[in-house]
C-alpha cells in the first residue's frame, strides 16, 4: 500500500452494517455467476431478503401511479402541453403546476432544510394525524431517513463518553453511526417472548448500568413499529417512555419510519411520539424521523424523507440548519416524492380510484405475507417466529444444535451467519443473520422481509432447506 | 434549553459554510420581505449570485432537453406506450429502455456504489476523455461531489493532527469537512497577482511549516478548474503537483467539478490529474470529484455526481464500499443524470442537434458574461478582477478605505462581509465575501456567479452601488 495512505480513521474499521454485508456482497457475486450459462447453482435467480426495498427487481412492488405521473411532468414540465389531453389525470396535471410554481426546476438546489411549500405540507400531514400542530420551521426535509439519523447521533455525541441507548436488537445504522462519531451504544433489550414489547424497566437499568460504568446517557433511540421486530407500541408504553426521558434528561429519537405499514390496524395501531409529546406537554427534546423509503410508498431509489424536530431552541436548530447547508440540500426527486406521500389523492380527485387500489393490494398482499410467512416458519422444528404486526420484516429465532455450533465455529462464522451462508448457497435467498442487529449470548435469529412475491414457492425453499439443516446437523437440544 | 441537549458536539461550533451563511440567510428573509407591497426595499428582487445554481428561478438556465426526457421516461415508464409516436426522439426512447433494463425501478434502492451499468458508462467517458483506461469498481456514484469530498476527508482524518492542504481561496466545503472531522486545515496561496496560479513551492513552504507545528500532512486539494478562483491549472504545473504529492506521500483530492466550464479552452484547456498521473505512471492516490451539478447540465438538484479512486488498494476501496452502504446507496435520479452527461447524444442521434444548440448556447453565453463582468469590475475604482478562464465565478478584490474597515469594525463585521450585506441592502444582489473562501490579512474579495441573465442590467446594480458605497466612505489609499 501507498504510504500515503499508510494511516486512516480508525472508526472506518469499526463501523459494521450488516444488511449490506458479508451476505448481500456474496448475493451480488452469486447474481453475476448465474450470468453463465453452466453456473452450478441449485437455483437460477438470487431474491434480495436482506433488505427493505420493495420496487426491487425480482420482487416489483409497483411504484404509486399518482407519484410517478407528478414526477415525470417535474422532470420534463413541457409534458404538461404535449401529453394529448386525458394522458395525465387532472389531478396529477394540477400538483406537477403547483409544485413547478413553488419549486421551479427540480434541477436547482432548494433551500437546504428542503422546499418550504413542502415542508408545509408535511406540518399539515402531522397536524391531521395527530391533531396537535406542527411548525414547518421544525422539519428537515432529508435523502431518507438515514441521512437525519447519522446527523442527530453526530450532534449528540460530545465526547466518547456520550451513549445512547439502542433496542436489541437494533436497525444496524444506530450502531453504523455511532461507531463513526465514537459514541457508546448503550443496549437495552426487547422482551422476545413478549411478542418483542419494549419494558422500560429494561432501559432504566441499561441507564444505571451505563452511568456506573462512567458513560452519559444523551438519547434514547425508539423503532416504532420495530425493526427488525415489527413491534407496535402501545400508548400506555409509550407514555412511560417519555416520563422515562423526563426524568433521565434524554432526547426520544423515534424512528416511525413503517408508521403507514400496518398489518392488525384495529389491534395494533400506530401512536407517533409526536403525539404522545404533545398530549402530556412535555419538553422532552424529540426527533421523529419518517421516509418515503418505506410504507405503501417504497420510493427507496428517489432518498426522500424527514425529521421534525419537537422542544428543541431556536439555536441548535440553527446550528443544524448550518449542517445541512454544507450538504446543500436534499435531492428534489426526494423532496416531491414526500409532497406526494403526505398529500396523496383525496376522495373525489381523479386519481382517487386508482391510488386507493393501489395502495389496498400492498397493505393487503403485505399482511397476508406477513401472517403466512409467519404460520409456516413456526411450524418448523427449532424456529419460532413473532408475526409481526407491522414493518416489512420477520425476525424468527432458529435453535441450533451443538454440531451446528460446532460446524460454525470450524468454519470461522457465528453460528446464524453461517446457517444463513448455507440458505443462501443452497436457495439463493439472502437474509441477514441476528448478529447484525444484536441478540442474547446464545441466541440466533435472522431476518428476511416479507415483500417477496410468489409466498408459497419462497417458503417452500426456507422449509426444505431448513429440513436438510436438521437432517445434517441434528435438531437443538430442548431448553 | 432542555438540559437533554445540555452538551452537543463541540465541532458543530466550528464548522463554517459562508456559500449559505449569514448573506444567504438575509437574502431568503428579503425575499419573503418582498411578498408585500409596501417592502420599502429600494429594490423588487433578489438575485442569488451566491451559490452556482445555473437552474435556479430568476437565473433560469434550461436544462437539457435529452436529460430531461430520459428522466420523465424512467419515472414514468408506461409513457413510453402512451406518447403519440414522435412525442419522445428515438434515441431517447432507446435510452430509457436500456437504462429500465439495467436499474429497474428508480424507486428501488442500487448497489451502493452506484448501478454498475452506469459505472461502465462513466469509465467509458474517462477512458475517451484521457486516452487511459478507467475501471467501474474504481468509480463510486455520489449525491453531488460534496458528499464524496466529505467521505474522503473522513477516512484521511486519523488522528488530531492529521492535516490536508487546501488552497486559499477554496471553496468553504473543505474547511467545513475538516472542522467536523477535527482535522487540520494546512493552508497553501495561490496568487493572485499571476491569475490565480498554483505554485508549487508555496505548498512546499506550507508543507514544512506545517510539520514544524506538528501536523502530518496528509492530502493536498487541488481545486481545477478553481472555485472561486476560476484558474486553469497548466500541465507542466500538474506534473509538478503529482512529483510533489510522490515526494510527501500524500493523496490527491482532485476537485475537477468545473471541468466542462471553459471559457477560452483555446488557451486555457482542461487536463485531468488522471491523465497526468496514468502517463506518470505515478502511484499516487488519486481521487477525482465530478459533478452533474455544474457544466452545462447545471442539474444540482438531482444531486449526482462521482469519483474516481486511482492506486488505492482493495482493502480500502472495500473499506469505502462499507462506509457508503450504511448511506445505502445515491439517488437514483442523479445517478440517471451522470449517465445522461457522460453519455450524451452523439452526432448522427435524433437528439444531437438539439443538444448540441442547448449546450453551445450555454457555454457561449457564460464565456461572454463571465469576459463582460471582469471587464466592467476592473473599470470601478478600488476593484480588481482576474477574467476567470472556467468555472462560473469571479472573484474581484477590493481595496477599502481606513474609513470603510472603521465602519465595518464598528458594526461588528468582517469589512467584505460589511461591503456585501450593503450590496444586498441596495440591490438585492447576493454574494459572498471573501472571507468565507480565505484570502490574505488585509485584502478583501467576495465571489459572485456568472450566472445572472440580463448582465447588463445586473453589472449597472454592482457599479451604481459600488459609486455610492466609494463617495460615502472614500477611496482606498493607494498600495
Amino acid at each position: 500500500m501507498s504510504t500515503a495512505l499508510r494511516n486512516i480513521n480508525p472508526t472506518f474499521h469499526s463501523v459494521q452494517y450488516a444488511v449490506r454485508g458479508e451476505l448481500a456482497i456474496k448475493a451480488e457475486e452469486l447474481r453475476d455467476d448465474l450470468k453463465q450459462p453452466d453456473h452450478g447453482h441449485p437455483f437460477d435467480k438470487v431474491i434480495n431478503s436482506n433488505i427493505g426495498n420493495p420496487q426491487q427487481k425480482g420482487l416489483d412492488q409497483a411504484p404509486i401511479t399518482f407519484t410517478r405521473q407528478v414526477a415525470a411532468l417535474m422532470e420534463w414540465p413541457e409534458l404538461a402541453k404535449l401529453a394529448p389531453p386525458g394522458l395525465f389525470p387532472e389531478d396529477v396535471l394540477a400538483r406537477a403546476k403547483e409544485l413547478s410554481n413553488e419549486i421551479g426546476s427540480v434541477g436547482a438546489y432548494s433551500h437546504s432544510q428542503g422546499v418550504p411549500f413542502i415542508r408545509k405540507s408535511v406540518a399539515n400531514f402531522i397536524a391531521e394525524r395527530d391533531g396537535y400542530p406542527a411548525d414547518p420551521d421544525m422539519i428537515f426535509l432529508t435523502g431518507g431517513a438515514s441521512a437525519g439519523v447519522s446527523l442527530l447521533i453526530s450532534m449528540l455525541i460530545s465526547s466518547p463518553s456520550s451513549g445512547i441507548l439502542i433496542p436489541i436488537p437494533q436497525y444496524p445504522l444506530y450502531t453504523a453511526a455511532l461507531a463513526q462519531h465514537q459514541g457508546q451504544a448503550i443496549e437495552y433489550h426487547l422482551d422476545e417472548t413478549n411478542d418483542w414489547s419494549t419494558n422500560v424497566s429494561a432501559i432504566e437499568e441499561s441507564i444505571t448500568e451505563a452511568k456506573a460504568k462512567g458513560v452519559d446517557p444523551k438519547a434514547l433511540v425508539i423503532i416504532n413499529p420495530g425493526n427488525p421486530t415489527g413491534a407496535l407500541l402501545d400508548e400506555k408504553t409509550q407514555e412511560e417512555i417519555v416520563h422515562l426521558c423526563e426524568k433521565h434528561h434524554l432526547v426520544l429519537l423515534a424512528d416511525e419510519v413503517y408508521q403507514a405499514n400496518l398489518h392488525r390496524p384495529s389491534t395494533h395501531p400506530f401512536t407517533s411520539f409526536k403525539k404522545i409529546v404533545s398530549a402530556r406537554q412535555s419538553h422532552v427534546p424529540l426527533v421523529s424521523f419518517h421516509s418515503i423509503s418505506k410504507g405503501v410508498s417504497g420510493e427507496c431509489g428517489r432518498r426522500g424523507g424527514y425529521f421534525e424536530l419537537t422542544n428543541f431552541p431556536p439555536e441548535l436548530v440553527a446550528l443544524i440548519y448550518k449542517m445541512v447547508s454544507v450538504s446543500l440540500c436534499p435531492p428534489l426527486a426526494g423532496q416531491i416524492g414526500v409532497d406526494s406521500m403526505v398529500r396523496p389523492p383525496r376522495p373525489g380527485d381523479a386519481s382517487y380510484p386508482l391510488w386507493k387500489k393501489e395502495t389496498d393490494g400492498i397493505h393487503a398482499v403485505l399482511a397476508e405475507r406477513t401472517a403466512t410467512m409467519a404460520g409456516r416458519l413456526n411450524a418448523l422444528p427449532g424456529m419460532s417466529v413473532v408475526a409481526s404486526p407491522g414493518a416489512l420484516y420477520l425476525y424468527p429465532r432458529i435453535r441450533l444444535s451443538d454440531a451446528a455450533i460446532a460446524a460454525a465455529k470450524a468454519a470461522g462464522k457465528e453460528p446464524d451467519a453461517f446457517y444463513a451462508l448455507a440458505l443462501l448457497a443452497d436457495t439463493g435467498i439472502c437474509v441477514v443473520p441476528g448478529s447484525g442487529f444484536g441478540q442474547r449470548e446464545g441466541e440466533w435469529h435472522y431476518r428476511l422481509t416479507c415483500l417477496c412475491p410468489g409466498v408459497d414457492e419462497y417458503v417452500q425453499k426456507l422449509e426444505k432447506f431448513h429440513g436438510k439443516w436438521v437432517e445434517k446437523y441434528g435438531a437443538a437440544a430442548d431448553e
